[in-house]
């Protein structure tokens, strides 16, 4: 970190993002941020949930971020910037604090650019990174040893593509993407046609997947996840869409500007997902179904049918001891019959 | 798409894939396939679920593939091709239609060939490819780039291995397979045994894998999916399986042909699957199990024992609201002795 | 395999590991491991769950490696290396016959090492690895063709990074470490905070993640499995851990030493597991809570809270046809209902 914090250099900084109430000593020295309960002397930390209030009072940060009405509750000593939403104003001194590394602008020797590649010399191409012909690449782009980005791949401004991902033929991504790791953007979507022509013998035949995937601005990427092309159209995902690692989207999806998707996700061919939304880890989400914007789906939850209304939306067996387990599930395998006795014995009253 | 189509020139050219009756204009130009909905004047569509009359009677496609019986519901100046099997036919439509671009025979002056890898000239090897000593690729391969197949692999005739997937050393793969960016081919299985003789300090202790992964003809792996080799014998994938993106199958299972398994599966380690059977989205399996040939798995649905008889299995906790799972999950937890105080209300009557 | 065996050289050769007794022929001519179904007369088996009682009495194994106490059910005639852990044995005895191929030390010309990477003469660097400033191996490391080792990382000695895999700057991986094809380490963490100040326009905000990842000893990582960087403080992985394919593992997550996680897990940010657990395939853990040690947790369940009783937990719907699972999941959605009903009836007595 080249550069040294004060409280009041930080409020300065972010003026902009939004305007801080200072309480405490201006000249505070931060040298980074910290959880209320790790915090020392010389690091800010953030108050926004009521649940530790125990570590506000025995914090011993230099400075907290919190709310107006949260300020009755700062201890003495301790200096402040007041905001109407910490979490997020965290998020900006967080970014202001640590700038990051961007690596230079150039091309490694060791990477290979195709005939015909569109590379702005504010772009930086890693070693071993592979550009083909007729990539258009937007200025200060940065991609990461060993990425791949396809024949016609364009990528716009300010994006970042890492190590090892892949951007298959003719896709599509916006402006300040994160494509991390391991990412696969426009793999075939899944489609076959099953051959019963010979009887005893079915086969699948593939069905070629002609349609691409087309990716919004401020979208991030997490390692591992897929993004399968459209079988006709585009699979198209949204402005703002956070998506987190191992996540697999299938052909022809489209998701809603900033719906947010936690990690191991699966979400089957021609499932559209509104905008806003939130769904839990490792939920699936069945094709050809609608979900509703701002539509919340808890983690682990099988969704198999159209979600109209928005809310909050739960499919999990609840956890149990092994052994309360085996004698529960036994019941709900007779659920159906269980519901029987009991209408035979009101019908008896 | 260099050719130009006539709804006559598609049929002659399919004849031996399938005779199709031709109904109006036989000359009609036919640029591209498109969905019932979403068709034009040259554009040809299917018809095959009845669920779609509806955008049947709507389109406006220039031509469209359906049955002699689904022939009568067929709008007037729309043209068509009659065929016993509408989504088959239309599969090779697609591929006629979009034949792809191959990529030119020849070694990239950027891959790396190790000593003794056998590469006929007919192959396609991209930037950054690297091929192990005694490797041996069939006739027009193609190894994208990034793309690493180890010591002494054996690739079939006329498959494809994309951009930055991984081929293990000794794995064998059949001919026309593709193999998708991301998948991993022959990684350890997961085997350990605790060693115990420490008390407290049990740790576990790596069993060498020593199987490898044999996959047959006409396979098609998906992105980031995963297939261990065996800890003794081979990991099997049978001719003409079908697996999407982000599978994980462990050491020493058997898939039989033709089978077809959707995104984000698990099976686990020894599982013995039978031909024909489908499995559903992020469906998981036990190891040790054997599933019968033509059984369907639901997505989502863990499969713990044996299937001995084929059809349907299902293992979903329905989804529901938020508010209502809170209710019906707390009844579940006490299923079992729900079910005993029915039994003791029926003892009193 | 260079070397052939006796019966006694493999006792003899692993004495050290544990003393075994001897029953009958001392210079029988061993070549390979096998399974007792599988195994012929050069072949060693094991023998350690009473279940496969039949097969060793079928067995055709020119010795088997057993218990004193099962020694009495050894058939005449073959041959018998007696422990008293036969299952951890017989992975010494697989590691003894099978010692693996460990490749030259060297740096593959097509291989790039930035300036600063500190990388022993003792090490091996394939084609097209890539090795970023300031990384430090140690000796005898191995990176495989297309691995990526970024700015700053630490690997410990005898580790192995295979093909593909990413390490992001500043990592530490520790000894002995397996990293398998497509396993990425120290991605960023999902971090956002929602920016609600613009009405209608929600949109998140990322928060930089600042921590990294620290990886203890002898740890193995599966294929295309995940783990996350910190966001601030690092991921920590234990001594041991051992980890199967496609695991998602969130930021700032703490793995206890010699747990072991099978594939397709998911694991939320800040959740803390606790040493020598088990969990099972396509399991989920929430974020922000605690396993206690030595728990188990069944394949396919979610925990959704913490648990601070060791013990084996379960949540699973039981795999039924899907025709009664139709009408079970159906009680299923009234269950509270039912319950209800239940109580109702019971007042009226």
């Amino acid at each position: 970190m080249p550069k040294r914090w004060t409280l009041s250099g930080i409020a300065a900084a972010l003026r902009d993002v939004y305007p801080a109430g200072l309480r405490g000593r201006a000249d505070l020295p931060i040298r980074q941020v910290a959880t209320l309960r790790d915090a020392e002397s010389e690091n800010i930390a953030f108050f926004a949930n009521p649940k530790y209030r125990s570590q506000l009072a025995a914090t011993r940060a230099g400075a907290v971020i919190l709310t107006e009405a949260a300020g009755k509750d700062l201890p003495d000593g301790i200096s402040a910037l007041v905001v109407p939403h910490p979490y997020l104003y965290y998020a900006h001194v967080v970014a202001l604090l640590n700038p990051g590394v961007k690596p230079p602008p150039g091309i490694h020797p060791a990477a290979v650019l195709e005939e015909g590649a569109r590379v702005p010399d504010s772009c930086h191409i890693g070693a071993g990174a592979w550009i083909g012909a007729g990539a258009v690449l937007g200025e200060r782009v940065e991609i990461h040893p060993r990425a791949v980005v396809g024949e016609g791949v364009r990528v716009g401004a300010d994006s970042v593509i890492d190590s090892g991902a892949v951007l298959y033929p003719g896709c599509r991504i916006g402006k300040r993407a994160i494509v991390h790791s391991g990412a696969v953007i426009g793999a075939d979507g899944f489609g076959f046609a099953l051959d019963t022509t010979v009887n005893g013998a079915e086969h699948w035949v593939k069905i070629p997947q002609i349609g691409g995937v087309t990716i919004g601005d401020d979208v991030e990427i997490g390692a591992n996840t897929t993004i399968d092309r459209g079988a006709l159209e585009d699979t198209v995902i949204g402005d703002g869409v956070k998506l987190d690692n191992q996540i697999q989207i299938g052909h022809n999806c489209v998701i809603g500007a900033h719906t947010i998707i936690a990690g191991c996700v699966g979400i089957a061919g021609s499932a559209r997902i509104g905008h806003h939304c939130a769904i839990g880890g490792a939920a699936m989400i069945l094709g050809h179904l609608e979900i509703a914007p701002r539509t919340e789906i808890s983690p682990g939850s099988m969704v198999m049918k159209s979600i109209v209304q928005s809310g909050k939306y739960t499919a999990i067996y609840p956890l149990e001891t092994h052994a309360e387990w085996m004698k529960n599930a036994s019941a709900l395998r007779h659920a159906s019959r269980l519901a029987n006795r009991i209408s035979a014995l009101e019908k008896k009253q």
